[in-house]
């Protein structure tokens, strides 16, 4: 057996039986393992930042890790940036990197780079294996480290001869350690704030945004009075008809300010500090009080759950009924407007659907007018680094099992960042819907552009506006392979929508706003 | 004046009027001054590997650096493919990355990332500006840098106080260092060598690349009868009819091993060793004979130029003619293959083409057959990070001053990393033909699959094929505004081809083989 072969064995043993692939000559024995040991879902994407964008999606559906396979040093940094994100989403990923023969490194062949160096940024944990008896062993270590909570990337570095060499030995899963358990003073002391101080913000971040402890969360704050956040950007919230109608904390500045300008208490429930996304001129870097009292009930690393319900019962809170949001709209007709658009997608989205958010300026108030659909699940940005709703979406929809409906709102400028996703989407025959939000030009950067305190001429706008040539999104869509059709109006847009969810694979709208 | 407006007049003061940009919100400050500062000509990218490969075909052409504009850590990871090439391809780059604010850093906003981490592996300097008064200083010393021979990347970091701030200080040009002038000890040496020893190479790198240095190397390799090669990765090789008809060391390693195994000694002249792109089980790392001996004419900083002249004149090599290399074919007709191909850009190509070769496996025998077309320069991918053609030929597009037929070769499956080059091609109206050689696999990778000894089976397939959806390039063109049209033979291929010269703007040619 040599150490490919070891690596496929092993990683099936720990329960990694999705790979995310583009490989390269390095990669040929990592290729040819897969090709004849069963087991492995292998999914092709046309440039990394679709593959690591789609183990992101994955992971955060399908609760446990992906492994990649990724070409080299300029493989893996074509795909850092949604390691970025994924890192952000606490995504566990195992992310094999194939790269030079151990012996032929030194020489700096033209693909030799700092594979190391690029992957320690994003990685929880890099390794380069030297030896094919030890691939096996250090296979089941990334694996145990991508799922230690809250989730990381492991990086597995395996140059071509420890792949190719005689020798792999298969090693047994490791075990997985559990979230760290809460402390019970730690519980004592939240109870005791949240009974006796008023404006005091539970603010909520990864594993506590599961339908489950949402539902703790809330029978706490209906208790104590608390209010609840999310934190800003967030791998996945369930929400919808029955869960609590949680707000996030906002995107801008001012917003996000007066939204906490009176809670003068914070929990953090696997959060973190509101930390402006940027600094602006003379504005302060956190959205909190500057006298704000922060209370860390779970750190990244803890357990959720169980803190939520210790905490709940050293309160002795209620059961808690979830308000009704109200009845559902119907589609609405007309010119596109961002209401128009939350209110067709809150109209029709199926129930358990996914929604993938990159949506970016013009979605920005998507999220409220939402909640009154049916229960689904909500993927956004977490990091920042445009070009993952596309590939989240895509590797969502594979690790929920392929058969919930995936909405992809998507900015056309963040688009084209990852635009190949939607090959992927065909070839895999995935129910995604991607709607493209069609502006043609970076809205965002002129509305910052405001700020700076002036009108861009046409030099800025050369770089701010996507127009000249447009885009046209159905055109790119059926060059990969996946229908399209163009909205220009809500009635139309619904329609479009509608029919794709009739539809077993990706179907793509682009909107012009 | 603020920081960015310093660093704005120091870049056109140092001689650098070209941005290559894909911004974010920390350079909107930069943004705004390239707004208001007349001279710097502003390209977008709509993604940042296309805009590092621009900015590195821009190099190739003018000889001088552009700048780019690049946000944050993930901004700058998704441009680091092409950065990785540049290197290889010693191409001077002022690459700035805005970031941000030093005060906010600490904070680890979404966004943050270790940018200086990212930049280190591909970059010959970097540098964090932390106030505004030092970013003129900073911007004049990047221009150095990248300017200083061979060429290098120099990252300048910018976070977005040292932008903003006001007490910018606009900086003098700093004087470019002189490539490295040849010792005559060396060039005595190597005259001795070349008169007593026979089966000498000269091998060919970098700036011995262009039409005068080879030249001079025509004529000591006639004086001599040692043989002349250039590297097997070029950023640039002036030749065609005029021009000596140079091979370069081959890439499959068999061939290779055979070309150069009668050769004991190797002059190296702006080159390095012939290592092998990757290592095999079994076989050697260089492609020389194990007991060659290297003689470094030219380091890689070193004036080519002027050694070069120097051995000619110390062996006394009179004046050597080119050899004609006999009359330019029809273009034929018929299926497409890789000789037809070559033969039809050979027998179209006008006066002083450029050629951007990323043809990869189909294209490996398009070198030799097109020597007989007019003068051209003829681009490669450099360090083997797939993607680089159609940036590099619209950087080098516009570095050429935009008046030059540039003729993109290229293998599918590496335009799909970076085809939004093609909008921007639209955008700025640049004479580019795209030839798509549309195999719809990565045939390079079913090549070396069968070098692990195999048939690929589906799993190993699934990862090699791109079909299942073909992809349909000219959708894809159309999509971003590139006319476009497919051929299924050589006839159509050379009429589309003839048909696009006559154009002012791009064309894409889908070639179906």
């Amino acid at each position: 057996m040599n150490g490919a072969q070891s690596l496929v064995h092993t990683l099936l043993k720990s329960g990694v039986d999705t790979c995310f692939a583009n490989p390269g000559t390095s990669e040929m024995h990592f290729v040819a393992a897969l090709d004849t040991i069963p087991g492995m879902r292998c999914v092709l994407g046309l440039q990394e930042n679709v593959v690591t964008g789609m183990a992101d999606g994955y992971f955060r559906l399908a609760g446990k890790p992906a492994c990649t396979l990724l070409h080299c040093g300029p493989g893996l940094s074509n795909g850092l940036g949604n390691l970025h994100n994924a890192r952000r989403a606490r995504s566990g990923i195992v992310n094999i990197v194939g790269d030079q023969a151990t012996y032929h490194r030194p020489f700096d062949a033209q693909l030799t780079a700092d594979t190391e160096g690029w992957a320690r940024p994003v990685s929880a944990w890099v390794r380069t294996t030297t030896k094919s008896a030890d691939v096996g062993r250090d296979a089941a270590v990334a694996v145990q480290e991508a799922r230690t909570a809250p989730g990381g990337i492991a990086t597995l570095i395996l140059p071509s001869d420890a792949s190719w060499d005689e020798g792999g030995l298969v090693a047994e899963a490791l075990p997985v350690p559990a979230a760290v358990a809460p402390d019970p003073a730690t519980i004592g002391k939240v109870a005791k704030l949240l009974r006796e101080k008023r404006n005091v913000l539970i603010l909520l971040g990864g594993p506590a945004l599961c339908a489950e402890n949402q539902a703790l969360a809330w029978r706490i704050a209906q208790a104590s009075g608390a209010k609840l956040l999310a934190e800003g950007s967030n791998a996945r919230i369930a929400r919808g008809r029955g869960r609590p109608q949680l707000d996030r904390v906002p995107y801008v500045g001012e917003v996000a300010r007066k939204a906490l300008a009176s809670l003068e208490h914070i929990v953090l429930v696997n959060a973190k500090p509101p930390v402006s996304f940027f600094a602006y001129p003379g504005k302060p870097s956190f959205h909190n009080r500057e006298d704000a009292v922060f209370h860390v009930l779970t750190r990244l690393e803890g357990d959720a759950g169980a803190a939520l319900a210790a905490l709940a019962d050293e309160m002795g809170a209620p059961e808690a009924a979830i308000p009704d949001p109200g009845p559902r709209p119907e589609a609405p007709r007309g010119a596109p407007s961002p209401e128009g658009v939350a209110n067709v997608v809150a109209a029709l989205m199926p129930e358990n659907a996914i929604i993938s958010d990159e949506s970016v300026s013009y979605g920005r108030g998507f999220f409220p007018l939402t909640h009154v659909a049916p229960p689904h699940d909500w993927l956004q940005l977490t990091g920042g680094a445009i070009g993952d709703g596309m590939p989240v979406a895509t590797g969502a929809a594979i690790g929920s099992g392929g058969q919930r409906r995936t909405i992809s709102l998507q900015a056309d400028g963040s688009a084209m960042y990852s635009l190949q996703s939607l090959w992927t989407q065909a070839r895999e025959k995935l129910p995604v819907t991607t709607i493209i939000l069609s502006n043609r030009k970076y809205q965002i950067l002129i509305g910052e552009y405001a700020g700076v305190g002036a009108n861009p001429g046409p030099t800025a706008m050369n770089m701010l506006d996507l127009g000249n040539p447009d885009l046209n999104w159905v055109k790119i869509a059926e060059g990969m392979g996946v229908e399209a059709a163009q909205a220009t109006t809500l009635e139309t847009l619904a329609d479009l929508l509608a029919q794709s969810m009739s539809r077993p694979g990706p179907f793509l709208i682009e909107l012009v706003i």
